[in-house]
């Protein structure tokens, strides 16, 4: 398949090296044409691996994984185009994180809204599924990283694109268990337990856990 | 132990059966000296079960559990008096829930804030120790009642105390696995998980779930 990935920092090269891995066409995409973190990645990972504009990303990929930073996720959505887009599904990985006032950090938006539902209502083309926000970047591409079982939310408002993005989840990158929460507005609840994944991060001094509803 | 309990409702009355169950005498605390919910309670749990305004219950409790609702919980503490809590420690469950906008519930407070922090804050004479807060009374009192293995936050400034509670959660209601997330200000973490924790409860249908975090 082609995927188009938004975001070249640490979460968006481990998505794309893993499903270049895969067999997957990735091109990688960022503001300009000539991004540094992007031309290494590329010449790292072979001749299905490919970089250009936000655009030109959105337009190559048959879905969009958004790994952007919190801040620059509406700006880079935006970017890419409509027609680029339109219909398509974006996987939101990315979290409403706010580092300036310090550590821990906290959310730029929470409680009564998030940063998946304003991508959602922003560009309403899009079939947003936001899901994976809640484990380290080396997990998301290997859940085995962490023994044992191990849970995984997924939101969205799209039940076929959530049907799409759970065989992805499960086919591609082998999550055993995806909790399909809802709607969108569930992105609220995923994003607002990050406080506590940052807490245990500098509890543990490992990003190797996760969390797993028991019942 | 003599043991005061600050709220009459569902999570109080849970809490104040248990202790009176395990031997102890608990005073349940509320505004005024003729409460209803109170009285019943008190005859429901024998001669080891009393109830008074919260300065009496204060006074009475060598250890205080609040359980008011997240509005009422620095009024309540107030009006208990410096006198009658001084030193104490405070089991502080109560959650900043907002239900006033309908459902889902938002928080009154949270991010750069917390309901717990304010406790402590208010009130520095106080060993404020925040902990149950993230299952239902049932499961607080009776960790089995989710099979199998999963996990009680906990947090505060007092290292003594926390020891304390934490042998009260583990030796009292059984609980096996109680992770001690570091200072107060880690009630944010904790009080954002009850989006989720009400979400989850909305789909699964059953109070009887609960977080374990795996590494």
């Amino acid at each position: 398949m082609k995927i188009g990935i938004f975001g070249t920092g640490i979460v968006g090269s481990t998505i794309g090296s893993k499903l270049v891995s895969l067999g997957h066409q990735v091109m990688m995409g960022s503001r300009t044409i000539d991004n540094k973190k992007a031309n290494e990645w590329v010449k790292a990972n072979g001749i299905h691996a490919s970089q250009g504009k936000f655009s030109e990303a959105a337009s190559f990929g048959e879905i969009i994984f958004n790994c952007t930073s919190g801040f620059g996720a509406l700006e880079s959505i935006g970017s890419a185009g409509e027609a680029n887009l339109n219909g398509k599904i974006l996987i939101d990985i990315s979290n409403p994180l706010d580092f300036s006032k310090g550590m821990p950090p906290s959310l730029f938006v929470c409680n009564t809204d998030s940063l998946g539902e304003q991508i959602q209502n922003k560009f309403p083309y899009l079939k947003v599924v936001k899901t994976l926000n809640t484990v380290n970047c080396n997990v998301m591409v290997n859940p085995s990283l962490v023994p044992g079982e191990h849970d995984l939310f997924m939101c969205g408002n799209d039940e076929i694109a959530k049907e799409k993005v759970n065989e992805i989840l499960k086919n591609w990158f082998g999550w055993k268990t995806v909790i399909d929460l809802g709607d969108i507005t569930n992105a609220r609840a995923t994003e607002m337990i990050l406080p506590l994944w940052v807490r245990l991060y500098g509890k543990f001094q490992s990003p190797n856990f996760n969390f797993r509803i028991v019942k």
